[in-house]
């Protein structure tokens, strides 16, 4: 069985969506970001991967994968049928690459994450006057698209929702894109989406993250 | 013909490499990134991408790619004998996701972008801290190894031979990592790589990039 290292509303959340849109089972194991504890037994998450960050996904043969767009491909790919990235080969199969690295690069790395790890003011100034541009991309995309690749849900779109979410709290109201404020709300209406987000909420609020 | 919009040194160097490893022509067109004109004909870059940023990779089709981890990829699999990236349903193919990733967010993003662009003391503190612990992954990784990924050269290499070069006008001395200073060395002894950085050195000095 996959297993997932995650932390209740990180980046890893897009992983647990993809899982359950995949209709995948597999076992959970909360991390403390700070402390860099595994919740279950208290181990050092550093040992399972020195990055320290989530997501960590284990294979079947104990491979260890990192980093969101590596996690979010190999769920999509075990189980094809669900659609959930292009076909190797396909032309949308380099949209999926080019949306999981422009979320990944432009939306996370560079804003949400020093928001919420750096936090002083000095390192946020210019990651906060440059949000706006950067989320002109994926609004003039999605004015009059469902989904950001093809026709259907790939884990693209679990990315997306992971990063739309965490604007909120990141002090950006997503309001002033109608287009993304309108996607966050028909990717919420997904039973999965709408599941792994509960998981995570409850988790939240009974551990500290 | 596929045409790559550039700008000299910029990471867009990492695709320029990929071309002449995969042995491809191509067209290039230099872009001057503060005014976001095209060099060419002084048209504006942002007509053709509204990022502003390059690479962008135009596909014989007309279609326009964006993001170093696509565009590396698409490089790749247009000419597959020349083995730029695992194939599709491979392991290591993951692990070719895995390393554009982190090379595009934790160095490029997280780092490069901010000191080359950002400039001001109070952006760079946070990321400066950290870059240590960012390089000490590949440092460990490529103890011992030769290439990121597998036993011969992928586009992750040559992603990831741009970062390193940029390093040092970053002010990061990567002697500090012996396992990255022998590697930029292994990398920038290859032909395709030598003369796509005589390339591009040659032109930055001759217009204003
Ligand atoms: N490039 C990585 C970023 C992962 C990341 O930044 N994860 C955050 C949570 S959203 C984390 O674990 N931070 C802890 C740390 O960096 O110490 C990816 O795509 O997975
Ligand atoms: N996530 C993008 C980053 C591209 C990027 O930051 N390019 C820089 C040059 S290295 C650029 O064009 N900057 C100009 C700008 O952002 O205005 C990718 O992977 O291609």
């Amino acid at each position: 069985m996959l297993q997932l290292y995650f932390s209740p509303m990180a980046c890893s959340l897009a992983s647990r969506i993809a899982l359950m849109e995949a209709g995948l089972d597999a076992r959970y194991h909360q991390v403390h970001l700070l402390t860099k504890k595994v919740v279950d037994d208290e181990s050092d998450f550093r040992d399972l991967s020195s990055k320290g960050a989530v997501p960590v996904l284990v294979l079947e043969n104990g491979e260890r994968l990192t980093e969101c767009a590596a996690v979010l491909q190999f769920i999509a790919d075990v189980n094809p049928e669900r659609d959930l990235a292009p076909p190797a080969g396909d032309t949308d199969r380099y949209r999926l690459h080019e949306w999981l690295s422009f979320i990944g690069a432009e939306i996370h790395k560079a804003f949400l994450f020093p928001t919420f790890w750096y936090k002083d003011d000095g390192s946020l100034a210019k990651p906060r006057a440059r949000i706006a541009q950067t989320l002109s991309v994926p609004s003039a995309h999605l004015a009059g698209r469902e989904f950001l690749v093809g026709n259907s849900f790939t884990v693209a779109d679990a990315y997306l929702t992971w990063a739309l979410l965490m604007l909120r709290p990141a002090g950006v109201d997503i309001a002033q894109w109608p287009s993304l404020s309108a996607y966050l709300e028909r990717m919420q209406a997904r039973p999965a989406v709408r599941e792994a987000i509960a998981t995570e909420t409850a988790l939240r609020k009974s551990v500290a993250a």
